[in-house]
């Protein structure tokens, strides 16, 4: 079958494998056209082709319910349910999300977008399905990669999903990120005595006889432990999944259209918990991407034929210039470590990782871990950078309040994707970091306004006792001098002799405070301009001096609610003595924000220049019966 | 050896096994006589006076590190080093804290409180400890619950530790809380096998013999399927850590002192990261806590002979109200499920455990999986109600931000310990919780301030349609009337004509705010009072009322950064175009908490009634240039 002659999932029921394999060759080729025009994660869905359409040739969805881990691997899916037409809008404003979405389609039967989540989900979809008056038997199945295996949360959901006798499918899409050097070492021979289910029967029988024989207390032959090594290596990479209670098959060639369609009406009905283990190829059928598919990850449009990106190199990025940054101190400082969260390309700690291999460690897609991990390693006496994504810092909150901060260690976060973060939509946002952040004792947080800033932002949380945060998005650095950092102030821009207007910006908002300052001037007014430096502590010297002022207004790529304004208002109220100046905080509004450019975003929110100038030119016309100085 | 007669822990070195055993016996004499005056954690420090004893003759903390998994089994090693005289103050203000602190003594290597960090902690001191100029031959040892073993944050650090190569030992304390079926099966023989030196020696030479035998490839006979049923369940106990790197000794018997400083001997030489399995039994050597160590986990003061506790009962605490309500609601509302991370007594949850057992979900101390869990059991159609401590729910933050509130499903969090915490200070504290949910769109969030208010609030929240957080202290809940929830509606308890000043209370403060009330009438003023119920969102309408009020106060059991103070201020400026009322938010600092009474914590923090009435009328007569009305 042709891509054009399908048109629902119910095309695919009675397909032949041979069909199936057109289509597949025809969705490969869509995938590559269409990803190298929009951008998005490429390598990821050309893995799982065949996984796809097996899984909805077999299954019944919505009825059945498919849950996609991490789900950046769900646009094949998405072809299927009847969204190929929306991919020249993918990760676009109002467009097809990059991500299964509740909201998007019935199809999609739980939203994700951070690892690790999707066994727990699934499992919760099971025993709802089970609890009901009239129990269905609607299939759950979670489709998970082996790098979020490596994530606690999964290992919790295997956990209890394993003990519960749920039907439930896990499906291991194992893409040569191995979890385990034994993971694979079994033939497919295995997997067919395995799938068979007169074996499953056996091994219950086998398992009871076992367990009444008297050899279990008794001295172990040399015989029986040469056995032993032997047969551990044989069941291995099942061993860690049956132990946790799941009946294991596996591993399967996910690109073997037929061998997946037998294996998965054979998994159908295994009764409990069951793990199928699957290999798939990162970017399978583009030979570009087989070859370098961390590179065709999350891509930007591309031209198929070079695999090229079709943008020209920008301007560095804060990304760029901290990844400079951190080499150089590193070279002159044994302290330093760097640890992220299977992140190093995007925090730019790839250099870093290929200079000092012995001093960077990359823990898996487990967040909790590598904060805890940095804590133990502030303890005895290490300088810890955590590279993070401000969104998945969110997965190690309590590690920052319970282990870093409680305990004042000196701990640095280089918080990437701070801010409004452009394509991933809702689930990536980086705009609540500084709301979280705030309200835990000890923290110091830090936000530059451009590339040098964010070096001497460093250079001082190298110097500080205790926990730095120093957030930044992903975007260009702007190239300007900077003074050094001292604890607590803010840095005076333009200075005010009136003291009726103050700007003070937060970080990477540097560039629209400016440019707002300059319509304001246009309109006649004079306002002082402030480069905040601390989200905390706030410059209490500041608060005092803009106590003083008329207005005051607080330009943050963030959200209102807990962030750096409302903030700086408190401080500025209880410093002012009920004669406070009027106050507005530009910030985002307590909402998910949806896919977009950063551009689009700030101006949907109107935190783009000319709202906030308007703003603040009707607010000072309305209020013109407020306090004059 | 006497406990009277031990002042260091120099002075094991080198004591026999039996002047051990004696000890041991003097330490838990002392340890059931102490707990009994102040309170405290009993059981789990009865089941590791030998282990402790043992650790401490082996090893030399200081230089040597011990990590506590959650820590509340810490109490015989500050016996041990040097903390015994401050036991009358055992998690008292100003006095020995119940769990680890580096501040306390040198002994505590890292500071524990919540469960499973103690293996990524341990292998960041072990790291260090390698990467240093001139690294030392310091063990480093996380001895961690099967309990802990739950939690997702045990398996990364796990998973980490296990392909480290560094030198690391975890200790499995192992009290019959099994993790799994099978640990246990293997007898004392096969550990001393295990820990025989030449039998680590042999085994490299099997598996690597094994690993190259033609067999692994070829159709597996009858015989040999059988022999690897028998000798997986042989493995069992360790394969599961050994699959993750780990060397596997054990199990031994945690109160045989011999066999333990056998093992801890054997094992100080083994390179590597080593887990030794520990069987240990709660409560040992105190009949009555063997026999119920659920009820000697954490106990107020009791009496020795009888295990009774020694306080009267009280009136029905909030915890009490909601247990009763849920099972009552329950029974009539299939859809109602409960889920606890290991916290069913805690929580109020024990009875519906009881009652609704197919309708209960202890998921371990798994807190992000219990949210995700729940999420799927709400998108599924049911009504999930996850009964957790403030504190904890830290642990799932990304949870409620990415799975329950971003796709609006109608989980139920019943937040129990919310506000200041008595005892178990800094670690426990709940009053974040406010901070943390109120950015976080979608959620709604309520605080009770009686009994039939949080059942008032549960029967809003079962009809609502999104995520809804309830918020209660431990401490006993006033009876009074309640009328039912309105969204976004606070209850106006005493109205005001003169409009100057109003007291605003939010949740279970609303004794305080009632006595200040008081206090103020007496001073000649006239306050408004009103019950906010809302913390999130804002009633909008009371935010316009109070625009015109001249002072407005807040008196909330939580911290001031990011609280419903604040962000009710924020309102009621924008409400109040320029003119706004005087505000203050009575709240905590930006601070961690020590343990006390809730009481002492309040009077510490200037939150009791006394201190806030003074404070508001210092402030009204320092004000009375203010604006009038």
């Amino acid at each position: 079958m042709k891509l054009e002659d399908f048109h629902s999932i119910k095309d695919l029921k009675g397909l032949k494998s041979s069909d199936l394999k057109l289509l597949a060759a025809d969705i490969r080729k869509f995938l590559i056209h269409s990803i190298s025009d929009t951008g998005g994660h490429l390598a990821s869905n050309l893995g799982v082709v065949e996984l796809t359409l097996a899984l909805h040739t077999i299954f019944n969805t919505p009825h059945d319910k498919i849950v996609w881990d991490v789900g950046h691997q769900s646009y094949v899916h998405k072809i299927l349910t009847g969204r190929k037409d929306c991919f020249d809008s993918l990760r676009q404003m109002d467009g097809l999300s990059g991500f299964p979405k509740i909201n998007e389609s019935p199809h999609d039967a739980f939203g994700t977008g951070h690892s690790s989540t999707a066994i727990s989900a699934a499992l919760g979809l099971a025993v709802a399905r089970d609890l009901k008056k009239k129990p269905t038997n609607a299939h759950v199945i979670a489709v998970v990669g082996d790098g979020s295996m490596t994530g606690g949360l999964s290992f919790e959901g295997l956990n209890n999903a394993g003990r519960s006798n749920t039907n439930v499918l896990v499906i291991l899409n194992d893409n040569q990120m191995s979890i385990s050097k034994n993971v694979g070492a079994l033939s497919r021979h295995l997997n067919e005595i395995r799938t068979a289910s007169e074996y499953l029967g056996a091994k219950e029988g086998v398992h009871q006889v076992l367990d009444n024989l008297p050899i279990l207390g008794s001295p172990i032959s040399k015989g029986i432990k040469a056995a032993k090594g032997m047969i551990k290596h044989m069941v291995l990479p099942g061993v860690l999944f049956e132990e946790m209670g799941f009946k294991y098959i596996g591993p399967v060639n996910g690109h073997d259209i037929p061998a997946l369609l037998h294996v998965l009406r054979g998994v159908r009905n295994i009764k409990g918990p069951v793990l199928l283990h699957v290999h798939t190829k990162k970017g399978k059928g583009y030979n570009i991407a087989e070859r370098s598919p961390k590179s065709f990850h999350g891509v930007s449009t591309f031209c198929v034929h070079t695999g090229k990106p079709m943008a020209s190199a920008s301007k560095p990025s804060y990304t760029d210039v901290f990844s400079k940054y951190i080499c150089r101190r590193a070279a002159a400082d044994p302290r330093i470590v760097a640890v992220s969260a299977a992140m190093a390309d995007g925090t730019g700690l790839a250099k870093f990782k290929e200079r000092f291999s012995q001093r960077f460690f990359d823990v898996g897609i487990a967040e909790s871990h590598a904060v805890l991990f940095a804590a133990g390693l502030a303890q005895g006496g290490m300088r810890p950078i955590v590279g993070v994504y401000s969104s998945f810092l969110q997965r190690a909150y309590d590690q920052i309040m319970h282990d870093v901060a409680l305990q004042n260690l000196p701990v640095i976060f280089a918080i990437d994707h701070g801010g409004a973060v452009a394509g991933d939509g809702e689930t990536h946002q980086g705009i609540y970091d500084l709301s979280f952040l705030s309200h835990i004792p000890n923290m110091t947080i830090l936000a530059p306004s451009s590339g040098a800033e964010l070096e001497a932002m460093f250079d001082f949380a190298l110097k500080h006792d205790g926990p730095v945060a120093i957030r930044y998005p992903k975007d260009t650095a702007p190239e300007k001098m900077a003074s050094p950092i001292v604890y607590g102030r803010s840095e005076i821009i333009i200075p005010s002799d009136d003291k009726k207007l103050a700007i003070v910006n937060i970080g990477a908002m540097m560039d629209t405070a400016a440019a707002v300052v300059d319509k304001l001037k246009e309109n006649g007014h004079a306002p002082s301009l402030v480069n905040a430096r601390f989200v905390k502590p706030l410059d209490m010297d500041l608060s005092a001096k803009l106590a003083e002022y008329a207005y005051v207004f607080t330009i943050e790529d963030g959200v209102r609610l807990g962030g750096y304004g409302t903030r700086l208002q408190d401080a500025i109220i209880a410093a002012s003595r009920g004669k406070p100046p009027r106050f507005y905080p530009f910030a985002f509004p307590d909402a998910y924000l949806e896919s977009g450019t950063r551009a689009q975003l700030f101006a949907k929110y109107k935190l783009d220049t000319d709202s906030i100038a308007t703003k603040i030119d009707n607010i000072m016309k309305e209020n013109n019966h407020g306090k004059s100085k």
